[in-house]
């Protein structure tokens, strides 16, 4: 059985500056796990209940007590399975193709939904501001449902970042250019700001591409969320609307 | 001060049978309930904490203590301000324009985000399965931002509805036509189906026009969102692709 003090070593990777000193994350769930085995991440420590065994072909597997599953767990309700994962360095920062930057993003789910249509949409790096939300929060983990096994995500001083790249820069703004009538480039920086307060002062001053998701007719809601925008965006520029 | 009943009364709107027994919702926030104000929709009751009375030009503002107000809020940490409006009634179910229709939904605020998308895109008509989550859920209300006063909901017999309308219906499946390569017709059903299960059987039978979202590149996972689906479709069913 599992010692109290490995319960307690994996619990404290709830919190992000455990999982930064350790380089290490928490994934829960069968098939994001999997996920990521399948492409290549390392893995630290793997356990669950007893009848979630059966699924992983690992011999080292941790039965859990329901009680322990509990604890380790970030989740109200655990999937019954729980992996320990190292973290994957990023590499180099981009300096070519389509990239997505965060500027401040909060919240986790946002950023995990991010996670996932970079990957649907075939964005090798994401570049994240630093006081965007950890990547690893275990909530942005679950969102991103394993495309973290396949999308780069780079945290640096954004501003310093973007003054330095080649990349012509697309910044979502109140008043730009719609999206379905742009001529979009082979390559760019699609930077997206955070949820209340869109993108800051600084980082608004070194676009040079100001672009704006139109509305057909005139909602209620002023804006979409961030990660909605994301995606619409992603999708104009994979697909370039006839005008 | 308000009094026990009337508490007791607000708080049964918490459940789905007391709401359409009384025809009537919950709405929280002061920016969602002055959208729907604006949008002339009927309201029953409004109150909240002292200091919020300033921001409404109402004159029974029903003044609650913090205790009150937490009793009367379906949210963890209630906004201030807490109103109940009289359902809207739909009227007759669409015959024409573009239409979303969603197939046992589930996720409250997935519903909402559809709410949402469809004011966005200028969809006037929401057609739900009767097994769909309620629209007036708290959390439904609370992801549709103020849209609800501009999408009418229809719950119907969806897939009676779907045989009997003149419409072409558009349905999300594996493998069907790019959303990118098709041509939009002037009119018609956009069909989404449920989280897990994607659109119930008898109404697979249904789709005339079998569509997909083609992914750039292999993501790990294997499909998006409802939500960020329908926000995708709506995209390219306004603004078509070049192909």
């Amino acid at each position: 059985m599992v010692g109290k003090n490995q319960i307690k070593q994996i619990k404290s990777l709830h919190q992000k500056k455990n999982r930064w000193a350790e380089k290490a994350f928490i994934v829960e769930g069968y098939k994001t796990i999997q996920t990521l085995l399948d492409h290549g991440l390392t893995l630290q420590w793997l356990g669950g209940t007893a009848d979630q065994q059966h699924r992983f072909f690992v011999d080292d597997y941790q039965v859990l007590s329901a009680q322990q599953l509990q604890q380790v767990s970030a989740m109200t309700t655990p999937p019954g399975s729980i992996a320990v994962f190292a973290m994957p360095h990023p590499g180099l920062l981009p300096t070519q193709g389509w990239v997505v930057a965060v500027d401040e993003v909060q919240d986790p789910g946002n950023l995990g939904t991010i996670i996932r249509l970079c990957d649907w949409f075939g964005i090798a790096d994401l570049v994240c501001s630093n006081g965007t939300v950890d990547v690893y929060n275990p909530k942005t983990v679950q969102a991103s449902m394993g495309s973290l096994a396949r999308v780069r995500v780079h945290y640096t001083a954004l501003n310093t970042w973007l003054n330095q790249t080649n990349l012509p820069i697309y910044g979502t703004v109140l008043q730009g250019q719609s999206i379905y009538e742009l001529v979009w480039p082979e390559q760019g920086v699609l930077l997206m700001g955070n949820e209340a307060h869109g993108i800051t002062e600084e980082n608004v001053s070194v676009i040079q591409n100001h672009i704006t998701i139109p509305p057909t007719g005139q909602p209620a809601a002023e804006s979409l969320n961030v990660a909605m925008a994301t995606g619409l965006c992603l999708g104009a520029l994979r697909h370039p609307a006839k005008g």
